[in-house]
């Protein structure tokens, strides 16, 4: 799911819907209006939120005129408004549009394209709306799979929106911690030593388990977005999160991978975040760029586990898997095959991280780049030890909007430049990012 | 939501993968790989499924070159693949498909159009993609909003496939009761004198609320589906909710309209369920035909409620607002109006019912015809005093589909039959299904 809305709130300055002084008068009137509908819920990116018309490849362009290069939004993943995506769900939308309880050719195409992509064990999939209601049903899957209750999380994950989800998602807890169910560990972090942070990460997520036998609970699943989005983003080494995972099974548990961040070829290596790691998920999730923003989600898992939790209670999604969402995602599929991008994430992705460690020579400001792929994390330091440097994240995020570019932050502090662009990425989009990253901090 | 998928497979006779012998060699194929892919959670309608190849207005077109018409489907409510929807949304996903943490221009008209159609507190709009995450949502802010943790739902109730959701879809869990914060009040029945139903209704409510009372859960909401679509259906006399509702109120809960059944025109009266009872509802959830087939659900509340929810926990989803669903749902607000749908709705349902309740006098076999607008039950019952008959139910249905109609059952015994066609059904429509039943039912 999307990076942690606390931080994102913090590092992108949510916009305060009392304060339209010094807006172009059409846009104060927008956001007032904005703020009359959507009420508290209203979050809008930027001190001066951009009233966007229309979109294509990795560019938005606002009301205001302007191009926006977009380095944030991994919805629109194989590009914004895709030609062929578009077309799918147009003529689909024109064919037929129903519910799972009729059988049509493309839902059925669907599944067995996306399950293909699957080692083996993994060969039955539920069709969902969201990465919410994925992640919320895979927990019902891990509870009457494992007969545990337990969940253990990373202390700023995010993974979704529900009422069930929200507990394991931390970072969207504004003034209580999580349900007594879960545990947090520490995510992996930039000072972690390499060749050392698998067995450390193993090492909580065991006493976490000890902790939730003690009190009776036992552990269910072990839930990780095995590229730590809202945590901060950390992929290396390849391999860290086997023992960890090891642990959990030793433990009776499961470990679900939410895919909804590093799924769909983002980390520049096969389609899923977890093959990186060398481990098969017994649950996996998926959400966000699956239909390239039309509204879909999935999770993938091995047969016995579904069938124990149908056993138990009758599963529809009205939406889930219905031909136009099947139609979106195949050509989602399609695009990434046909256009190479999963091999253009890695690509361009190593570009725009050396681009970016070169950056850290000149500027004492950059404390770590890390990430795989099109996924690449930048820490923000304060001078001399001062630690995670939040509010230059979020002059760097308002400053480079006024540049053009769209980017936002992720991390316990906010205090991370999370640099996620469509995966049509170009070098010279890579490059026009390090070239305004660079100018904006000036000698710092 | 659906209507209960617990009586809905009964009725229905769920598809048993393990038995494709007689089956045409291809469906059977079809069949199997289908069951390959979903597993545990396919699960398909009819002892022999039909594949849908193209659809339009009321009528469905199989792979086997029949023409069915759907007496069934409320999701493409103003027809299956309207034209105007199916621009609407080709054009915008061409345009740009974003967050709403950027302004767009449709999604702000579509929040004020739709917030048009409700009473005047009721001001606040938050979309999500289905009727689930809108439930899910409204539970929370509800708990919030009242300080308790209780809730009262019908016996039969669903209302939506999340982990919290279900536990108010008794209907939905097939092992257990729901958890210990819900309580179920028998939905009103066809044997309910109506001088007294909304006496009854409220007393069962007032005995719930003290119930979780003394339990110290007390009640965060009563939620009901004014159209009672999974008990039944129960729409008259229109007002009798009234009293359930202040005895609620009175009690520190608040009232959930889900409105994902009766809402859009479907009962003939205004766009919305609740205006028929002459009641204000505290929150109001929307899904399914929404976006006539788009996955797009909503949750509408006063500005204070949603204040109270935001301060404790940040909510954003992703897909929820999209300028796609915003256009889908703009052209299914047009269409209503510009088509008369909701007036369609009345007409053809008084036809519809007429046409039933005659049949009632010349038939034994049907014990009851009830409803509002194109929402309509009709009761089997079996001879002398027998009792609901869902045996004869699934006899009709299967027979109404070899003579290319599909239709669907409710109710705790899935004795009722369920008829909720799109809202563009005619006359000529409804005769069709009046006569088709009847030779069905010969001198039953």
């Amino acid at each position: 799911m999307t990076a942690s809305p606390l931080t994102e709130i913090l590092a992108l300055n949510r916009f305060d819907a009392s304060r339209t002084d010094g807006f172009p008068e059409e846009l104060a009137e927008r956001v007032q209006r904005r703020s009359a509908t959507f009420g508290a819920s209203s979050v809008l990116f930027y001190e001066q939120p951009i009233e966007m018309v229309r979109a294509e490849g990795a560019y938005m362009y606002g009301a205001d005129g302007r191009r926006y290069l977009d380095v944030y939004n991994n919805v629109p993943s194989v590009g914004h408004c895709h030609p062929r995506v578009v077309e799918a769900i147009s003529r689909q939308a024109a064919a037929i549009n129903i519910h799972t309880r009729y059988l049509t050719r493309i839902v059925e195409t669907y599944s067995e394209r996306l399950l293909a992509t699957f080692p083996a064990p993994l060969s039955n999939l539920v069709m969902t709306c969201t990465g919410s209601e994925s992640n919320d049903l895979a927990m019902r899957i891990a509870r009457t799979g494992s007969g545990a209750e337990g969940f253990i999380v990373t202390e700023a994950a995010y993974h979704g929106n529900t009422a069930l989800v929200t507990e394991i998602s931390p970072s969207a807890l504004k003034t209580r911690k999580p349900a007594a169910f879960v545990r947090t560990v520490p995510a992996p972090a930039g000072d972690d030593d390499p060749s050392t942070v698998g067995a450390r990460f193993a090492a909580d997520v065991e006493a976490a388990i000890a902790d939730l036998n003690r009190e009776g609970l036992g552990v269910a699943a072990l839930v990780v977005d095995s590229i730590f989005s809202s945590d901060g983003i950390y992929a290396d080494p390849a391999g860290f999160l086997r023992p960890a995972v090891e642990a959990v099974r030793r433990a009776g548990g499961v470990f679900i991978a939410d895919e909804v961040q590093p799924g769909f070829g983002r980390t520049g290596s096969g389609l899923w975040g977890f093959s990186r790691h060398g481990v098969v998920p017994d649950i996996v999730t998926m959400g966000k760029p699956m239909g390239n923003g039309f509204p879909m989600g999935g999770v993938v898992t091995r047969p016995e586990l579904l069938e124990k939790f149908c056993a138990e209670t009758g599963y529809f999604n009205t939406f889930g898997g219905n031909p136009v969402a099947a139609a979106a995602g195949l050509a989602v599929l399609d695009v990434i095959a046909d256009e190479g991008l999963t091999e253009n994430a890695a690509t361009v992705g190593f570009h725009l991280a050396e681009g970016l460690r070169a950056l850290k020579d000149r500027h004492a400001a950059i404390g770590g780049v890390r990430g795989a792929g099109l996924f690449i994390g930048l820490d923000f330091i304060a001078p001399e030890g001062g630690g995670p440097d939040t509010q230059l994240a979020t002059h760097v995020i308002n400053e480079m909007k006024k540049n053009g570019i769209l980017i936002g932050a992720a991390g316990k502090y906010g205090a991370t430049l999370k640099i996620r662009p469509p995966l049509c990425f170009s070098k010279a989009d890579a490059d026009q990012v390090v070239e305004t990253l660079s100018g904006i901090l000036g000698n710092r």
